[in-house]
């Protein structure tokens, strides 16, 4: 179903098997998802889109982690990805996302959606009062 | 600029007005931003649109305001609405988000923009781990 | 504003010239608008559009003009094309569309993006009453 | 497959009752599509959606019913919601969508697409002609 | 699966066998991919989609054949159509991508996505630089 | 126009004042253009998407720099970022794009999304020769 195959016997790549051991302690679980071994397919790729999701994601910040994998959720499901929708909903669901919550994302998510087409159906001009004064 | 013109006088009409007397009292403010100016040109449209809006965005939730706004804001980053951008930017800095967020939120957004390409273009399976248990 | 410029003296240019000739006899106008113009950059990319554009919207068929221009307008709307959401807007007023009908091609891009955003979220499985049998 | 799992004995719920019951009396048919089933999940969710499919899709109004399944089906397309592509296109041949349409709706997405696309790519300037006069 | 069914014993349509007598001469194969075969439905659709595909990705031109395959496996991507990530993924490969350049193409799509969305999000004013003299 | 400010006197902070000595050094020029200014608003953003564009699109590969600067224009099109769009078509013209090959890359964009849309609507079964063998 794939367009690449993941590489068999993955963790005999040094590189691949440090970015999995990175992703297990991080994430303190076992479970390596599909997204990471058939990014493996180029090393480079893996340890990059890592790195990234490491510092952006699973680094303490000024969004707590439930808001963040939200957003990204709400990114994923504009976005229209298949598999990025399952991985953070569960994601999010693992993060506290409640079944209230979920809703709510959803809600928003379609509501933006509506008001977004609105806006460029009517070519609405930016109010004065929203652009920054230099 | 726009593809409707809104009527002339709009709170003259008597539907028009009592919308924008909710959107004044809901968001205590006189301000009534273009959107809604716009959107007068159909009454209907008009008023189920802010119905929705205040039920989703107006009223205490499972999710607290300014999450809610980050989430709207992302979409319509996604969803390429340059009015929604703007006023959801605004919209968000209003309900607190600081600097920092604001970063993180773009931050997340782009990261997830390019994640989701990835998992498209390798057609990533969706792990038997994240689905239902029916 | 545009990355190309469109050619000076563009109907010195007889390929350039034949598809202005035959826009303003099949649309019965002296109007050639900016997208002609620019298109004139390439003149098979021009040919070629505009042959297109004739076969499928200015060709009598099993669909109403107004019609045509109308799903033309709601494709534009999802698209996101400005300067689209603009000349199709006015096309279909000029084929017809009273304000109530415009109203409404707005409800349905809004509703039906928004509920195409709750079944990618929800990832709805297809009913086999959907299916058609091989 | 899916990221919410529609309650079991959904019509025990009586706020999803009345609303698939009202779906029955306006279809006129047994048939609950899944959009229905899982977006009951929750139950505000599923009241406000079908609400407002019943408004815009199932009330009479200045487009003919198959006009409206139509652009529904042409925004569920570009928005690439492959259950609504299902579901909608099923609507349109229930509503008297010909062969022949079908392959018109088709050719004037694919063709709008195009044109959207071109229009971007050369950032092409409104014509003043399209501007309303305030 | 589908939403139409291709027609049974294609070929007896002359119109159809002519369109495939071209594809396999034109491709130096026997294969014809389903694409093909589900536009069927409709040979004037059929028609005039290969005439396209023959003249802009089939014809000698300023941009070799792997590049021309490459730009139409990226926006295949960003429009997120599956169908066309399987077939454009085997058909850039089949003109010699390999596996480093297949990973150049992905970080490139995610890049520019990320990038794309940033500048959307900041609504960067373009740089006069950038515009071309009238 | 914006939604954030850039800082004034931008060089003044030293980690702006690197990478935009970087980016000069890199390109051979003096111009820094406004995607870079305004991304100065968060120093780890800056650092982070300059490092992520010098590494794809400034470090010699297994693509040629044109070959890369129109895949980015490409698919900036189809992701709607005005922004980009001028940047990119600057930038592939900088790296030697001529104006037939402009003209390519758009009919190669214009079609893919035509046809991309097609499969969608049609829900084209993939291919069994398009998969890979596990």
């Amino acid at each position: 179903m794939s367009t690449v195959l993941p590489p068999e016997d993955l963790e005999n790549n040094p590189r691949v098997k440090a970015v999995f051991d990175d992703i297990r302690a991080t994430r303190q679980t076992d479970f390596i998802n599909n997204i990471w071994r058939y990014l493996a397919f180029d090393e480079d790729l893996l340890e990059r889109t890592w790195g990234e999701v490491k510092a952006v994601m699973a680094t303490p910040s000024d969004l707590d982690p439930l808001t963040k994998e939200m957003l990204y959720l709400a990114v994923s499901i504009v976005n229209n990805c298949n598999y990025c929708v399952h991985s953070h909903t569960a994601g999010a669901k693992a993060k506290g996302m409640t079944q209230a919550q979920h809703a709510e994302v959803l809600k928003i998510v379609a509501l933006a959606s509506k008001t977004n087409q609105l806006a460029t159906a009517l070519q609405v001009p930016t109010d004065p009062e929203f652009l920054l004064e230099e």
